[in-house]
Order: C-alpha cells, then structure tokens, then sequence
C-alpha cells in the first residue's frame, strides 16, 4: 500500500480537466463559506491574543488577516486565518469524517497566493486537491483515530494544506510526498481543546504546517516518502485501526468536495438538527417562552459525548452545549453566529430556559435527525421531528444561504456596496487573474 | 491525578535555592554540549535548507542563529537552533526515556533570552526546570510511547522549552499550566523520519512550539487546565500504558538533569559501547585493517533495531548503521562528528569493512555494554568487552571532555581565541548579568 506515493501523484498529475463542474462550484462555495467564516471571527479574542502574542516576531507584510487591516508575513497569515476561520465553529465539515477541510487548505493557499501570484483557475483547482486530500487522509485514520481523542481536523488538516500549495506551485511527486511526510511529522491536535482557544490553533497551525512543509520540500527538506502508511508512520502512530484503502480508493473519480458540507449554525454540527426543531416550534408561535415547563430533546448519542456541557460559561462553551443552543434557539427564534457570544450565554432568560433542557441519546437514531417535545406548564406537549438538519447533504445550503451566511458574518466590517463587491469576488474566484486579489479585498480598511 | 498543575506549580512557584549546585553545574555542562552540537550542525544541508526555505517570511532581527552569521526573529532562532543542536545526533540523552532534552529546552531559553534580557542566574535555573519538566513527561507517557512510534524529543520537548522561558519569564500556575495544554496539542513527531533531515526538525519545532506556547498563554489565549491528564489529553491520546506517577513522583527532590547524559560520539546511543570497543582495539594495533576477516559484534537488541542499517548512502543515515559506525571507528582510530559525513560512508575502505561486520543481539546485553571479536585473515581472534560507554552515568564525559567537543564542532567558526573565549562565556553562564550575551557571542562573524 503506497499511500503516500498515491496521493502526491494524484496532486502532482492529475488532469484538471477531469474535474467536475459540479466540484469546481463546491470549491468556491467552500471559499464563500470559508471567507465568511474567517471575516465573523476576525476580532475574536482568540485571534486577537494570538496576534498580540506574535506581534513582535512578524516577517514583511506579504498577506491579509481577512476582515483586519493588519498584513503578515505569509506563514502567520495562514495561521491567524486558520483561527479565525474556524473559532465561531461556523466552518464546513466532511460529515464522514468530522474533518473541517476548508480552514487549514484555504488560510495556507490564499495566504500563498498573496506571496506568490497564481490565476484564479489554479487557485480553484488548487482548493479541490486540498479539500480532497485533508478528506482522504481523515479517511485513512479510520474513526478510531477520531475515538481516541484526535482533532482530525488538526492531523490531517496539515496535508490539506500541504496538497492545494503544493499543487499552485507545480510541486512534483517525490517532492509533495516529503511535504506529505513533513505534514505527519508535526500532525497534532487534542479534543481536550475542545472549548478552549486552542480548539482553533488546530487549524491555523495544520495551515501554516502545510504551508511550511511546500517551502521546505521544495528547498530540498529531505522527509520519508512513506510517511503516512509506514509502521512508525503517521496513520498507525495515530490509530489504532487505521482504514488506508479508503484513502486511494476510487480517488479522482468519487469526490469528497461534494461531500463536504456547511453549517447554517455556529455551533458543533452534530446540534444542528436540534436546531431546526427549535426554530421549527418556536416559528409555529404556539406559546410564549416562559409557559415552558420542560423541553426534551432526544438525540443521536454523540449530541451529549461532544457537547454535553450543561452550564456553558463563556461563548465558546456554549458551542458545545446542546442545552444552551436549543434554549437559545427556542427564545430568539433564530440562530446567528452571534447567538454564541459571551453575552448571550450569559442572558438569565436563556438560562432559565437552558435549565428546563433535558436530553436523551437514543440508539438508532441519524446524526442528522432529532426529535423535539416541549411540555407546557399548562400539561400541553408539542413535539417537531427532524428528519435531515439543514446543511445535511439531503438538504444542502443554496448558494444564497452561503451568500446571507457571508453577509450576516461580514456585516460590521465595510459599507453594505463594498461587502456585495467582496462577496462577488469570491464567487467569480476561478475567473481572477490573480487569485491575490482575494485576500487583499477580503483585508479590512 | 493533577499532573499538569502540579508541574506548572513545580515551574512556577520552586524555591531555586533547593536546587543543588551539582544541578546546576549539569545545567551548564548541558549548555555547553548544547553549544557545540549547534555550532558543529549550523552549515549542514538541513539548517541551510530551512533557512532557505523560510527566509522570505522571517521577522526582525533578535536572536542568533549559533554559528551562523543570520540574526533572526526569536520564534525561528528557536527552530533553527533545535535542528541545528540534533542534526548530527550528538546532544544530551536522558538514557531512561531516550529524550534530547537540550534542544528544545536551550534553543527557546537562548532565542528567548536574546528578546527579552534575562540574567544568568535566571537563565541557568530556567535550564533546569525545563530539562525536569521535558524528561518527566517523557517519563510520563511510558515507554509505550516511543515504541509505538513516537519520537519523544519531538513530543516531550515543547512542554521543556515552555517550561524554560515560562521559568524565565516568571509565569504564574495557571498560565503555565495552559502553555503546557497549548503545547499538548501541537506535541508531534515520528520516528519513521529517523535518517531524513525531519528528525532533527523535531526539536526545532518542539523549540519553537514551547516558546509559541508561552507567548500564547501570557496574552490570554485559554487552553486546558489538564492538558496532560485528561482523557482525551495528551498522555492517553499519545500512548496505551501512561505511567503519570513518574511524571510527578519525587518531582524537586530526584533530579532528572543529573541522568542526563553527554555523547561522545555523533550517532545513535547504542552504539557507544561498540565504537568504544572498536577504539580500544584499533589502539592496541595489533593488526592492519586489511587483515581483518570479520567482525562480529555482540550487542543489546535494540542496536539492530534502531540502528541496523547496513548499506547507509548518506552521513545521516551512517548515524543509523552500526555496520559503518564500527567499521570507520577500527579504520581510523577515531570518532568524530566528521566520520558521519556523506564522504566518510561513501568511502571504499570503510565500505570494504563495513561488509565484513555482522552484528547479533544478545538477550541479557545491557544497553551501554558490548562486545566486539575480530577474526583476521590468519585465523586468530581478538576480542574486547565494554563494560559501560563512554558517556554513560557510569563513565559520564568529563567537564574537560565536553571542552573538548565544543572546540572539536566549533573548530571552524571563529579564530582559535575566540573560540576559547566563547567556550569560557558557556561555562560561566550563572555569573553573566545579561544572557542572551551568549547568543550574541555564538553567532559567526
């Protein structure tokens, strides 16, 4: 089994034209949801201490810190974009494998691509290599690699990365099977992070990592040419079941882009249909919020592994609470990135109603399926089922929900005429003649 | 089990008058080796090549790079340094858990100290508690860890180099404690790159990594609290059989910098005993190198394992062949950092002998033991038995011994004063009003 070998001709040699349409379009919605992302998160606290932190070491201003007017050298660019882009918890997600391909592929190319111009077909071609190679190699690890408490996104996010700038660059294949091996070699990311700023220094360091291992393969960085399938190597040091045919097979001809989906809420996927159901009720107007006596949620049985935390103390721990974001929910009526802000965890109202939130896990039941019953105070009970959250793949984001998900995220950080050009940009991304434009538009005045 | 807050307390609130001079005094015989294995590395193709690589995105000049002329930013001193100080395999070993723990720990404090001024009684204590802190993870993730894969000096050392400046930079509990977790989730390295300029990337990452991890921390970006011990933390993501009492069992009283122990050869640990056995019997010059029929060797049986390769095209991968290290230690009578360069393994004599050495392990073998039979050419046999290598904590290299090496690896840098003047700095560390003096005097002219 030449994993290594096989993904980095694929990335090498592939015949472009080969490429759907269909995953060319994905590839600039995952641009669109990826942009979007980043310019919401842009002055969170946690990309303002990392900037704060790493302010005194920065290299020439080369690359844009989307929706800040700070320009980096190109390696901090990819990481702080990698934060940013992925701390509202707001990014896509290969649902087969957790993965979030878009923030380590997309913050280490555009951050390249503003230090070393390349056209705006190589950059959306470039996107669909990264996306399906961070996908492959997530697959390659098996669930047990996931189970035992890696950040996927943070292990194999660094090969994404390492795959879109390897291939803008025309890296060949000895030289992007070293990048892939220097990709392994620094792959980390622990879930202990999971409600902590560290949760997204996990893909701004498998960007950067991806990003540095190019540069370093290309100036002659020796690395293994089996790192991933080697028995010290990447997939069996980090899982203890690893499933390395799935990351070849049918590689080229089934895309995983077009597996790759995108979150109507800015919280952990597995709560979306929750979600839903909440919205569902609470648009039915059936009774005012504080007739609630109790609400039920019965859930697929990872909701309450992954974000099981009942009294959320910040914005960034009510992402991982199924009770805070269906009491939330259920009170506003809708469901924004800001709906996760320290203020709104913090509300006694949604407290209140948090309160009233229990959860089952049941057996059986699909990631994307949940069912809500809320008891009234006066005996009444209301009951929504979800079959497929919104953002499933049964029941795809348009691309008018990416673009009001762009606007709603984008919304403080230029004049309404100056967001639609920003946002255009994107989606006619693959007809640029400098990709680098992106990056300096998505800046901040 | 508090693991991590008990070494962040450790590191942050340790009286440093319970450290005992002889810890101390290890403390700077680890800077000196550190040193010279830096000013020995700091023209070989790895350093060259990243230097290469990264140069378009490096920030203001702060630190050195140790024989180099280049200043550079203190976050890539750090990585440079950590590549440089392992790249002939020559720095320190905490023989109980195969950790170098120099390089992550000096290649941060010194960059660091370069920055921001620290004294030398500062820095000298700062060495000592990274080297503790690197040598009791490592200690805590058992030796699962490494034999599952892991190159431990790549994972270990992150939390050393944080615990060094963190020392340094006088942190409290609670922020040392979330660089350890900002650490945990970037600790990374495989010993599938043993024989590729990766390996010593390791260090430099680590270097880099722990110095990142306490910047990070002290401007307010959250991490885990328990970073090490968590389920899904560290030592159980990281290894099947955690053994966290060594990590903290003893902690300030054992001194794990006084099992740390110096090389006096560039190449892997195990096989000193047999280049020992080699120099004593090439002394004695019984015979010429052409009347040797065979050499058999009796080793520990990790000696195949780690270093069992027997047709070597490289000086690094020479570093990995038991088979070269013996043959070019019976030809010249010597062992230098200078017998594991491309040309020494290239060379048709030492390829001559080589083929003529075998190798057997031996159950029973302790590590630092070996022993070496010769058959010539007419038939007679001379055999000699290594009690304990040279360098082992039986038979430790002498301070005048580490003088030695440092001069042997700086021979080329600076004038042969001030060279000694450089060498004299090291040793009187402790005494120096600003430390990052010695960045300064270690950089090339």
């Amino acid at each position: 089994m030449k994993t290594t070998e096989s993904l980095a001709r694929f990335v090498s040699e592939y015949d472009t034209r080969r490429i759907p349409d269909a995953v060319r379009h994905q590839a600039i919605r995952s641009l669109v949801n990826w942009a979007g992302c980043a310019l919401g998160g842009a002055r969170h606290p946690a990309v303002e201490n990392a900037l704060a932190a790493f302010r005194p070491f920065i290299g020439p201003a080369q690359a844009s810190i989307l929706g800040r007017p700070e320009r980096v050298d190109a390696l901090h660019a990819a990481l702080f974009n990698g934060i940013s882009s992925h701390v509202l918890d707001f990014d896509d997600t290969h649902l087969a494998t957790l993965v979030h391909p878009s923030g380590p592929v997309l913050s280490a190319l555009l951050a390249f691509a503003q230090y070393h111009p390349i056209d705006g077909k190589t950059f959306v071609d470039a996107i669909v290599f990264g996306i399906e190679v961070e996908c492959r190699v997530a697959m390659g690890v098996g669930p047990a690699h996931y189970d035992a408490g890696w950040h996927v996104t943070g292990t194999a996010g660094g090969f994404g990365a390492a795959a879109a700038v390897g291939r803008a660059l025309k890296l060949d294949a000895k030289l992007m099977a070293w990048a892939f091996g220097i990709v392994a070699t620094q792959a980390a990311g622990l879930r202990e992070m999971f409600g902590t700023m560290c949760k997204s220094l996990h893909p701004g360091r498998a960007a950067q990592s991806g990003l540095s291992a190019v540069l370093l393969a290309r100036a002659g960085f020796t690395s293994s040419s089996r790192a991933i399938e080697a028995p010290r190597g990447f997939a069996h040091v980090l899982s203890s079941d690893p499933q390395l045919a799935d990351a070849t097979s049918g590689l080229g001809e089934q895309w995983q882009t077009l597996a790759n989906s995108f979150k109507p809420y800015a919280c952990g996927v597995v709560i979306h249909p929750i979600i839903d159901g909440c919205l569902a009720l609470s648009s039915a107007q059936a009774y005012a919020p504080d007739e609630i006596e109790q609400v039920a949620l019965q859930v697929h049985p990872l909701v309450l592994e992954l974000t099981g935390k009942t009294q959320p103390l910040t914005g960034l721990e009510g992402k991982f609470s199924v009770f805070h974001s269906a009491a939330i929910a259920l009170l506003k009526g809708s469901s924004t990135a800001w709906n996760y802000s320290d203020q709104a965890v913090r509300d006694p109202a949604v407290i209140a109603l948090r309160e009233r939130v229990t959860a089952q896990p049941q057996a059986g039941m699909r990631e994307d399926e949940a069912r809500i019953t809320i008891r009234l105070k006066n005996g009444q009970t209301i009951a929504h089922h979800v079959e497929h959250a919104l953002g499933s793949l049964e029941r795809p984001m348009s691309d008018s929900d990416l673009s009001g998900k762009f606007k709603d995220l984008a919304r403080d950080i230029w004049p309404a005429g100056q967001m639609e050009e920003a946002l255009a940009l994107c989606w006619r991304a693959d007809t640029l003649a400098d990709a680098g434009e992106i990056g300096n538009r998505l800046a901040a005045p």
